[in-house]
């Protein structure tokens, strides 16, 4: 199973990694985020791209600096991605995708050799472009290896999107609600960096109610 | 609210219609179904494409030839089809849409001059490319309007997706997954049928628990 929430959660996941964190406690609730924060933790947390009134930091990658995250647990709640995760924490196992490590995770995947699911968490239960095109890249990168297929409806789709994607990123998902929805924020600075590929080899990994991290030989994608 | 179930529901209500059904009840669950064919009604009913054993005939839409059903009632209940328009009922106005009769739903859609909600039937809750090309199609002709714009992901997804499909559909649709199984069960008569444009200028609207014909002016489209 891959979560992926590429406009933010999953991308400053594998950012806070890039930036040495320990460990990241992602948690679906509001309540829990605050109940980590009354017991001292670093918590970053966020609704609807606003960070929290008790939080020390929101959703942002940038936001994930050396600085406040090296060698740190983090509590972590998101409008859309934690619950991703949390839905997905019964699997047999959780990685955590983004553009910034795609050939890493489908490394991961392609080495775990099992079915594969990848779990969009897209807003408020509906479907995201920017997440569906990410899916398609790791679909494609899946079905160019040996022993992995599809014969699914939307894991085709995905892969086709990501077709008319693939060129222009940035152009394609200028379209997008969340793109349009971070820039009536002032949020949209992340938008370039969350759309670059393999800027880092990390693969989050979900495992008992904490993420950490691994490295993958970028060898095989 | 437009419900799609390209493959084969909706295409086989507007077969129906265009053979001279006078109405069509859709019922949810087999015991509906069966409960009305105790009850003296003329039945269509399937379950994962093949016939129930109570039922008068199946849900190809060559099974609503005008000997069977010209001036009659039907009681309808497929495997996704007509669940979806059930669950559409609470809405302003529910049509049924098809390629058969595209231009016509996307006529009537334009005079309504409401907000649209494309609803794809799918298979058992997922994704299904065929039900997705159409609302693409659906999407186009309604944005090609004056009045008509969309900020939904979903919506501008199924546009790109015709993109790819419009210039051979059958082509395209021949990975769909529901493709294959109406292949593997032999039902595989109907795939050109369904994807064909236009045939019609009927609209089946659903009112009060039933389904009736209204004739648009092909002219908007």
């Amino acid at each position: 199973m891959v979560v992926v929430d590429v406009l933010r959660a999953t991308s400053a996941i594998c950012a806070a990694f890039m930036n040495g964190v320990d460990k990241i406690i992602p948690v679906g609730t509001v309540e829990e985020a605050r109940a980590y924060k009354q017991k001292g933790f670093l918590v970053a947390a966020e609704r609807d791209g606003l960070v929290l009134d008790f939080a020390d930091f929101g959703n942002s990658p940038y936001n994930f600096t050396p600085e406040r995250v090296k060698g740190k647990t983090i509590v972590y709640s998101t409008t859309n991605g934690t619950q991703a995760i949390q839905m997905a924490s019964s699997c047999y196992k959780v990685a955590i995708g983004a553009f910034t490590n795609l050939s890493a995770v489908c490394n991961w995947l392609i080495h775990q050799n099992r079915d594969v699911i990848v779990l969009c968490a897209g807003w408020k239960n509906r479907f995201s472009l920017e997440d569906t095109i990410l899916a398609g890249a790791i679909v494609q990168k899946l079905i160019a290896h040996a022993g992995f297929r599809t014969e699914c409806d939307s894991a085709l789709a995905a892969l086709d999107l990501w077709s008319l994607a693939e060129a222009d990123i940035l152009t394609y998902i200028d379209k997008a609600a969340q793109r349009s929805r971070l820039r009536k924020n002032g949020l949209d600075d992340v938008i370039e960096f969350c759309h670059t590929l393999d800027l880092t080899n990390i693969v989050p990994l979900y495992s008992e109610g904490t993420l950490v991290a691994i490295s993958e030989p970028v060898s095989v994608c």
